[in-house]
């Protein structure tokens, strides 16, 4: 496998049809340097540029979420398949706004678009459902997909209030500066709409799902829910309705009977409840560096097999 | 899909080329009857005629678990594939005694072998593993695969004697009258067997895993546990080491931090320790009718697409 090309926001942008050196990129990389300092590459491409012009096998969209637009991971996606390239992203914007359009367009060119890391980063949920469990009935998915939110409620029940709780995630990595996708809840409206339409066949908007964020929550109350038994958790419903998906994004609290009120810290759980099979639970990180390219090397390999 | 031939052990044995009208064969069942008053259908074959002689696409072998020989089903198998017809089961003995002998001659005749029902009955964690999760390297799989087992620790922290919560699971049909399989570990030995040698690529016999069973303890340990914030569970462990992969299974403390020790009543959790991915947990079923059906369905399904 060679990487052809690679496109950067901060680190420049490269092409060489014989591969690129990546060790010695990742090395400029992680120093700060612009990877135009490698010899014998074409320098100075734009995204789409590259994705238009050059030769590839496999378009890589790694751009950030946006849930207004999906952009620009939506036009690279979409020009990828138009030029009759596989895709692979983990980017949940075009997937959340765009689902049906994009595969469409996939099957229409006979490539494979696939984006595991979406949801649950390497945890392969999206294939194991829609791949694997053959001949069941999906009737609902619920549980834990932020692991930022999570981990800040965990702290939380430790006693830390909300803004020391998100300023510890914040430090450690698992918050950006601007939390607000977060903890107001739209990463997992992302992740809820993804389900929904990827998972249990669904054509539900972003806008239609219910959605709760963490911000109002107090340590008192977490510690309030744990003396009657209970853990607050922030969970995601998509349920299967008579002629219809619902999907939710809100705080429950969880009896401690239940799996997901001991799912800790970062983690992530999902339950899928099946008609024969009954509830089936997927735990894993949810996000991550290696995480996340781990569902992008499955993907690959995935298109090749 | 037409299922052509069915043999059993106490209701006979039918075969018809054009299939066999399978409703009124499971009303006959239910009811004690033989398949045999079934009308224009071939009747009296023994297993080994049918799988022989007659015409079919897959072979669905779903005899008893025997760990000494693996016979019936050993033989079952490789008579199926000696003249080249898919074999699906969901016998425990033939893969841990023989997987390798089994999986050659499959591919040599180019046709499917497929066991998913022999590992946490429908929650598909060999598929998981061997099909879905690529490029990543699996150090290690423990957890609760024995539901039985699981449902006598859950009623023996409540207060029961092992012996009154074995008589609540076998009444409850989750034991068999003949328990020694379960509660001495065999089955979760059978498992431990096939977890090195189909997931991790192991070459170990049923005789070299460690096996400990849990009709030594008493409530009274469990709940010393307890009180110091851990749960006695049966666990299997594999781990890859240096140039083998050892395995066991244990009756081990589990920190109350850790999923593990949530997992109640009849369900399995397995464990599957990544180097990249870290750990991800699979949940569900461990037995039942329905889920170990829908296994064979999703092996059956598997085989054509």
């Amino acid at each position: 496998m060679n990487i052809v090309g690679i496109s950067t926001l901060r680190h420049g942008s490269v092409y060489s049809e014989k591969g690129i050196d990546v060790k010695t990129a990742l090395k400029l990389a992680y120093k700060g340097l612009s990877l135009e300092t490698l010899p014998k590459v074409e320098k100075g491409l734009s995204s789409l540029e590259l994705i238009r012009e050059k030769e590839y096998d496999v378009l890589i969209e790694l751009t950030p979420t946006n849930l207004r637009t999906g952009e620009p991971g939506l036009t690279h996606i979409r020009e990828g398949l138009l030029r009759g390239k596989h895709v692979v992203t983990t980017n949940k914007g075009p997937i959340a706004l765009a689902y049906r359009e994009l595969k469409s367009l996939a099957a229409k060119k006979n490539v494979k678009f696939r984006f595991e890391g979406t949801v649950m980063s390497g945890t392969p949920v999206i294939t194991l459902t829609t791949e694997i469990i053959k001949g069941d009935y999906l009737e609902e998915v619920y549980g834990i997909v932020n692991g930022t939110n999570n981990f800040i409620l965990t702290l939380m029940e430790q006693g830390l209030s909300f803004e020391k709780a998100l300023h510890e995630a914040q430090r450690l990595g698992y918050a950006e500066t601007d939390p607000s996708m977060d903890i107001e809840g739209w990463d997992a409206v992302a992740k809820a709409t993804i389900i929904a339409n990827v998972i249990m066949g669904g054509d539900i908007k972003v806008q239609s799902v219910e959605r709760e964020g963490i911000e109002h929550l107090t340590s008192r109350r977490l510690k309030e829910a744990l003396s009657k038994g209970r853990r607050i958790k922030h969970l995601i419903r998509v349920v299967r309705k008579q002629n219809s998906i619902e999907a939710s994004v809100r705080v429950e609290e969880v009896d401690m009977s239940h799996i997901l009120a001991h799912v800790m810290g970062a983690k992530n759980c999902l339950i899928l409840n099946y008609k024969d099979l009954g509830e089936i639970a997927i735990y894993g990180p949810g996000a991550g560096g290696r995480e996340t390219g781990q569902a992008v090397l499955s993907d690959i390999l995935a298109i090749y097999t």
